[in-house]
Formats: structure tokens, sequence, C-alpha cells
């Protein structure tokens, strides 16, 4: 529904404002829904395995949970909360623990990619235009190839390990009871949502209300972030405290993580009642994947460093472990960086 | 002399125009000459002490041997070269061995206050304002912060020994016949310049072409780093290849430490003879600044990786220098980063 909002006629956006507020809500959780059971239905026949990630069904359906539980929020005054309310969390549940896996996969590719920027030889290329993109050779066997060689493979055996146990979680969590309470809220919602008396007047009065009311916390919750100092380059905030107690890094990432959060809602809320108000449809999202970068880069980081905490591990290990943490702290910071630039709409010299 | 430059009267320029080249450059070389000699009666009477960092004389040794050195390499040709060559190598010699013990302190100072930077607790102050300045207070007593007290002890251990060796070098120089051949010259220098015969023409005709010439050998110079990337803030060039041999830094900082020389002898060259050039004076000062913070940066991140190679080091000691080794790297990009905007004349956003 969000994207055909570009496209959307006058005549066709002033129909939508005079329906009852509730149509247009149950009209957008009916079609999340519908995505929700499908996704559901192909992760479960799949060739008989129910790898939540199998062919994009897993994606689908974290994606739709998140789009129910998000409306449900925002526009929570036009349904019965007290079915509402209990769905939203046991969504949250579900797509949580349904991403776990899919985010270990991630890390660790991601640390991986490091570790080999970091390890691999640079061949200074004397041709000037050629230079702007220094070659790379994997490494020799010096000891800090060595270190990064013994880091990967042990962020590869931890993340692995991880990985697999989230998966097992996974397909536990959709085999119980719990998971399939869940399904049948949602198949309920595919065919009617429990809608409050309020949810009777029309979309156009009520709507751009509660959707508004998601971009204000959103722009407050920005408005809380230390923006001048983050949106100038360099300025080395995200590695600071990077060997004091872990609850530092956990601490300075908070409020950025709960932007990404509010982000989220706001964008959600946008999908299903599309304004014309001048924001460009690209920049929610340019804004969500930056965020989405700094958590990964964060979880990456903060990984390394329960890596780096492993009993026995060689010195050489340990320092190429200390390198990959400050770098991924690093792309922490840039992220920061270019969600401001983003936020003020400022070009990034 | 650079300091009277810009209130320099237009007469007054074209009065020195009209001298004889030589005759400028003997003034010039004649000034510095005479500093350095000041500046050594200083150094060796000081409470009976030959510490050339006593009270800045020691600063003034080196800042004059190496105005003189440059001087006689961009004006070269207007004095003798069997005089000038031989003794502009002993000049470099002189500063490069008075400087390294200043360089060890530097350098100590520099990771010592990262790794303070590192390892303070960040307390998150809820006071919007005051959040823009993180308040920090030493660090617990973490596994973390332990790695960092002891990385900072064997850093201090390390390269206070080193310091300790250079200032033994240093007064073993100074009272060395070598060194007392170079003062010698010096003196000469501060009566009489051998001047080619070349010199006799107008300062106004000769100059020019040398300074500009010491100027397009930077910009050449300039012409070649890699500038775009560069200029692009978190680009994370100077930090890759970081985990390869250990060769891999030097050879991608090289390009750059050759601009810091180029800029000093463009620099030195324009106080022999300042010109109404447009160049405001403070630009190349700032431009030394920067490239200085690259090489100080570059060498503590190199100091740093050879700590991590003393044997039998705890892993939380070699993890703690993973991550300010990476720091380190981090400001020389920064400083790259600096260095393009300055040059271009960019602002920085």
């Amino acid at each position: 529904m969000a994207q055909r909002h570009p496209d959307m006629a006058l005549a066709e956006v002033e129909e939508r404002a005079a329906l009852p507020a509730g149509d247009v809500l149950a009209a957008y959780l009916r079609e999340q829904a519908t995505t929700f059971l499908r996704a559901l239905t192909q992760s479960t026949q799949g060739e008989g395995d129910t790898d939540p990630d199998a062919p994009d069904a897993g994606h689908q359906l974290r994606r739709s949970a998140r789009r129910i539980g998000s409306a449900l929020h925002t526009y929570g005054s036009l349904t019965d909360p007290a079915w509402a309310d209990p769905l939203r969390a046991e969504l949250g549940w579900l797509s949580s623990t349904l991403a776990r896996e899919h985010q270990y996969s991630g890390r660790l590719a991601r640390l991986l990619t490091a570790l080999h920027r970091l390890s691999a030889e640079e061949e200074m290329i004397e041709d000037e235009a050629a230079a702007l993109v220094p070659a790379q050779t994997p490494g020799g066997g010096g000891p800090l190839a060595v270190g990064a060689a013994r880091a990967g493979a042990l962020l590869e055996r931890q993340l692995s390990l991880a990985r697999t146990r989230a998966h097992s979680a996974a397909l536990q969590a959709m085999g119980s009871s719990r998971f399939h309470a869940v399904a049948d809220a949602v198949a309920v919602l595919a065919s009617e949502v429990p809608l409050a008396a309020a949810a009777g007047a029309p979309a156009g009065e009520l709507l751009p209300a509660l959707t508004g009311h998601a971009h204000a916390r959103l722009a407050e919750a920005v408005g809380s972030l230390p923006l001048p100092r983050a949106g100038h380059p360099y300025n080395g905030d995200a590695l600071r405290s990077s060997l004091a107690a872990e609850l530092s890094a956990e601490r300075q990432d908070a409020p950025w993580h709960r932007v990404r959060i509010l982000l989220r809602l706001s964008r959600y809320a946008r999908e299903v009642f599309p304004q014309a108000d001048g924001e460009p449809e690209s920049r929610p999202a340019a804004l969500a994947r930056v965020l989405e970068q700094h958590r990964e880069a964060a979880e990456a980081a903060a990984a390394v460093t329960s890596a780096a905490r492993t009993p026995r591990i060689a010195p050489a290990t340990a320092y190429a472990l200390g390198v990959l943490h400050a770098d991924q702290r690093q792309e922490v910071e840039q992220a920061r960086f270019a969600f401001v630039h983003l936020w003020q709409r400022t070009p990034v010299s």
C-alpha cells in the first residue's frame, strides 16, 4: 500500500479520507495478516522443512508481524485494547525469536568481511587513477595475519554455535502452542478486526493526528541525541570508553536504538494512511537502513568483546579482536554521522 | 621575517626585490644562524645541564637547523654547492638526532591520553545540553580496564626506555666532533654566506622562480594523493590492512609523509622572500600541523603494534593494544581528511 502512495491520485486520497478510520486501519491489517498467513504456509510447506529463512518466507513473516504490531501500537485507540495489547506483545516475541538466526549469520558475515579488509595486503599502485581504489591481496603469514585468521576462526565457531541454537529455538517456537495462538489471532485479523467505537469517525480526521503523534515521538527522541557532535566527522564518540566497563557502550547506544524503534513506528504509520506531507518516500527508508547499520555494528562490536573474553586465547588473536572491535565501533560512529546528515538533509562533504 | 610580511609596506617589498638575491638569502641565513648559536649557548649553559629540551633551547636549535637546511635546499643554486650540500645533510642529521627524545615523550603522552579516553567510564547525563560533552570518570576494575591499564604500563616502560636512550644519544651527539663541525659551519654562516656568482641578480627576478619551484613540487606531490577518497569521511583507508604485514601501513603513509616534507620546504621558502600571492599566512601552518598529527598518529600506531609483539603479554593487554592501534590509525585517517579540506579550502561539515 505504501508503494502506491506517490502515484495516488488526489481523488483517491480524498475518497480514503472520507472512509471511517476503522475501515482504513482494518484494510491495512487484513493485507498484512494475509501476507503473514501466506508466508506461514510457505515456510511450513517448503520441502517438508520448517526453516523460517527458507525461501524468504521467514523474512515475510517477520516483516508483516512487525507491521501488524506497529499499526496496533500507533492506532491502538481505534481497536479493542484488551485484544490488541496482548497480540502486539506476542507478535514482538515472535518476530524477535524468528529474527535471531538471521542476525547471527549477518553478524558473522559482517565481522569476517571486516577482518578480510583489515588483513588484506595493500598494493600501492603507481598509476594515479587506479590508486583511488587500492588493490588488495590476501594477507601473508606474518604474526598479525595469523592473529586475524585465528580471530576469524574463533568468531566463526562462536557465532555459528549461536546461530544453530537460534535456529533450533525458532523451530521450537514455531511448533509451540504459543505460536499457534498468535497464528490464530492473526487469522482472525485477516477476516475481521475488533474495532473500538471511536473508529467510526472519518479517517481524514482521526488518522493524521495519530500518525502525527508517532512522528512527534520520533522527532522528540532525535532531538535528545547529541546531533551536533555526531554530525561532526571523526568525533571519536563511539569508540570512547570502549575499554571501560561493557555497559558503557550499551548506555551510549541506547538512545540511538530507541530512535530506530520510533522511526520504525513512524515509517509503518505512514503506510497505513499515506499523506502528501512533502516527505520523500525514500528518506525514512534510508534513515532506517542507517540505524540498522548502527545496531548491527554495535552488536558486532559487542560480540567481538565477548569473544576476546574466551579463556586461553593467544595475544595475537586478542590483538586482532581489539582492532576489529574498534573498527566496528568506528562503523557505529559512521552510521550516526550518516543519520545526522540524512535527518538534517545536509550533504556530506 | 615571515612574521613581518603581512604588514610589509609595498615600498619595502619593492626595495627588497631590487636587492641582489644573494643578499636577501644571506640575511635570512644569518638571522637563522644567529638564532641557532644563541640557542646552542643557552642549551650548553643551562644550569650546567646539556638537556637539549631544557628551556626551549633545544626546540629553537632544531627549528633554525631545519630552516637553514631548507633554505639551502630551495635556494641551493645561489650558494656554493660544495659547501651547501654537506652542511644540509649534517643539519638534517643534527635536527633528527635532537628531535628523537621529544618525539618519544610526545608519542607516550599521546598514547596515554588515548588510553584514558578509551577506558574512561562514560556517564550518561540526562540533561540534553550537558549530554553534548559526556562526563568521564576513570574506568573501574573490569577486565577491559585492567587490560587498558596494563597496556599503558607496557607502553610507558617501552617508550620511556626509548626516550632515555634518545636523550643519551642527543647528549653524546652534542659532545661529538661531528656536532662541533656543524656548529662551526653555522658560525661561519652567521658572518658570511658563500654565494655563487648567479646570486648577484635582483631578488625579484631570481627568488620567486625558486620559491615557485618548491610550491610546484608540493602541488605535484599532493596531486598524486588519493584526495577524493581521503576527503570522504569514514573511508576506512588508514585502518585497512592494519592486520596485514606491517610494511602495509608504511607504504600507505609514505606519500603523505613526503607531502609533509615538501610542505615544510615550501613554507620555509616563503619566509625567505615573502610574496603577496594571496595565500593567507595561516594556511600553510595549519596544513603543517595536520600533517604533523598524521605523522605522530602513524608512528604511535606503529609503536603500539610493536608493543603487542612483546612476548608473554596477557590477552587483555593485547586486546587493549589492538583497540588503541585502531584508534591511532583512525587519527591518521582524520588528519588526511582535515588535510584534504584545508588544501581544497572546502569547509568540513
